[in-house]
């Protein structure tokens, strides 16, 4: 079965909406973060703590699992779902964003067919095409699978992300024509960097190819401007189906995530969680705080007093701290379980605050507290 | 409360003995594999996992934790057992192995007051006494304390060891005097290598001081024999109290263990299950396997079809070995899991043949199957 989209309601004073989106593997709630399994585990984590969390949909990636173990070996475990003992819904994204950020030395040559490139791991000779990536997608199982689009750098000049775009439709178009598994759903992915008309344009041929989803791209490099980010939601949404899922992709600070909410976000992903987790920093409502700080040597309260996460529940900063500072895998395992449960709190109650129709309040009192630290 | 040793039941054929340990935190059941926490942490594991295994005690090190995250600290936290969040029993070694098997280039001062060293981890000078190591485990406040010994490398000679067996008399006898923790119950360490009149005169005079239990020292050095080993149990075991728990201190091989508990060993402790398990090294009935083998890539199966573990009840070994090929941390601690619930596995299944008294032909049976692949 093809994912089904379900609107709930639509907050009276933003774009932000409520709604839910019926899987194989459960119905699930947006707006939603995605923690993201790269390797096919969300690093650190049992399939239960990512559960227990309440994670509704996670991501694994295309490229990393192509490379290792490789999708025969996941399709002969019966798919990635079985591979890692996961039974919710899974997305893979295209490996268009690693094939672009990854890649040995960053060389890479594009041409029509696809992307030449060479693998972080041993420089050996890559080349990824949409049709590959779709084959890929298919073997692996997910639920969703991304199409594989062009990520231009946040430098590309407007001809560039202008032939990019054309290139990305292309792409999405032959990615459509090869997928064949009937029970993973497609998205479609809007490219165009912080142009309007490129947006547009590209949202409204993507959104014409009929797609089970759409993402927006482009927004995750690493010198992307907040305002670039918002401009590229904001030109494109008002072109994307309402009864269709909405994915700005790899975006995961928590101010981002209300940002995009309001602008009309369903779905978002990021690695910075977990990642921030392995170097002892934890989201708090005050904002990020770094565990291995020495002030917190003999600090026996949790991470945050009200979380209901395991790791508050049970542990303090300074046990955390110590297992940080000691290089003990606990320790990440923890943080990553505080931090991926932050982010999940945070979409539970701008879900609440859209119900309520108060999503503006909420951003309002959140940022407050959350940039208090920073502003003294 | 001091625990107290329960015997049950004495094999008939051999010296093994199926007992149970009343401690502040429970009864626990004997013969039994403590798994290590070193740092307060069994390496990957959380608590609930280490109980899930079928742990009993679990063991923490002295020496770790004085110098991280110092002994203060444990104390401040409310003892070893709240600052990790375990609610069993813990017993703490002395420090005395590691003082002599990780300073810093190994090179140490021995003197009677007590040994100069130098931390591995940054070099710094240090100095451990009896008095000291007792004064940090009762700050750590675990359940079972150990005194502390001199280990002298298995190439000592008589003349050494009969000097050393009297060094750790003394010392024995000042941990005593300076022990305070009325909660805490300690142990004495019977040591003199292969030699059966030095161990029988360490064992006699060890017992006279009255502890709450003993200890077989000096037997998981690097070039210890197994004979030497089996020596050192069969020459001390005599000489102790039937009405007092025998712990052979660092041995972890599932033979070992089979041949101490003939012998009539209670405890054993080892980070051989964890340590191995971060490589890649799995125990099976059939001998150790090293998942990395290319053989598992395609192996949808479990380490073992028939353990009850948390591991094989959801993970192929094709699964496990992309984790540890990909250092993902889940491989490691699905390893884990499985290595110590094989160690406790065998532990039940020696004290349920202690009970039938048929444990030689438990030993036949095991070591058979074990040894099956190294003889071909």
């Amino acid at each position: 079965m093809k994912i089904k989209y379900e609107l709930i309601h639509e907050e009276k004073h933003t774009k932000a909406r409520r709604g839910m989106i019926h899987t194989n593997y459960g119905t699930v709630q947006t707006p939603m973060f995605m923690p993201v399994g790269t390797l096919a585990t969300v690093k650190t984590l049992s399939p239960e703590e990512v559960k227990e969390v309440g994670s509704g949909v996670i991501l694994s990636n295309t490229y990393h699992l192509w490379l290792r173990p490789g999708e025969d070996i996941v399709s002969k475990a019966g798919g990635l779902h079985r591979f890692m003992n996961y039974d919710g819904p899974i997305l893979t994204d295209s490996g268009g964003f690693q094939v672009f950020s990854l890649a040995k030395n960053k060389k890479k040559d594009i041409e029509e067919e696809g992307v030449h490139f060479k693998s972080h791991l041993d420089g050996k000779r890559l080349f990824l095409t949409p049709e590959k990536s779709i084959e890929i997608q298919n073997k692996l199982d997910s639920d969703i699978a991304m199409s594989f689009d062009e990520c231009p750098p946040a430098s590309a000049s407007y001809e560039y992300l202008k032939n990019s775009v054309e290139r990305t439709l292309r792409w999405a178009k032959r990615g459509k024509e090869a997928h064949k598994n009937e029970n993973q759903s497609l998205f479609g992915i809007v490219q165009g960097g912080a142009y309007e008309d490129l947006r547009k344009y590209s949202a409204i041929e993507t959104v014409k190819m009929d797609f089970d989803g759409y993402s927006i791209g482009g927004v995750a490099n690493d010198h992307e401007s907040k305002e670039d980010m918002y401009k590229a939601i904001d030109y494109s949404i008002p072109y994307l189906p309402t009864d269709k899922p909405r994915y700005l992709m790899g975006i995961g600070e928590p101010i981002d995530i209300i940002e995009g909410v309001i602008r009309g976000v369903d779905m978002f992903d990021c690695v910075l969680p977990t990642r921030i987790a392995r170097h002892g920093n934890a989201f708090t409502r005050y904002g990020k705080i770094n565990i291995k700080n020495a002030k917190y040597k003999e600090d026996f309260t949790p991470i945050e007093e009200k979380c209901d996460c395991y790791a508050c529940k049970h542990y303090t900063k300074a046990y955390i701290r110590h297992l940080i500072t000691s290089n003990e895998t606990f320790g990440a395992r923890l943080l990553s379980i505080h931090n991926i449960r932050f982010l999940i709190k945070l979409t539970e109650e701008l879900r609440e605050a859209i119900e309520n129709d108060n999503i503006l309040e909420y951003r309002k009192d959140f940022i407050e507290k959350y940039t208090k630290n920073e502003k003294k």
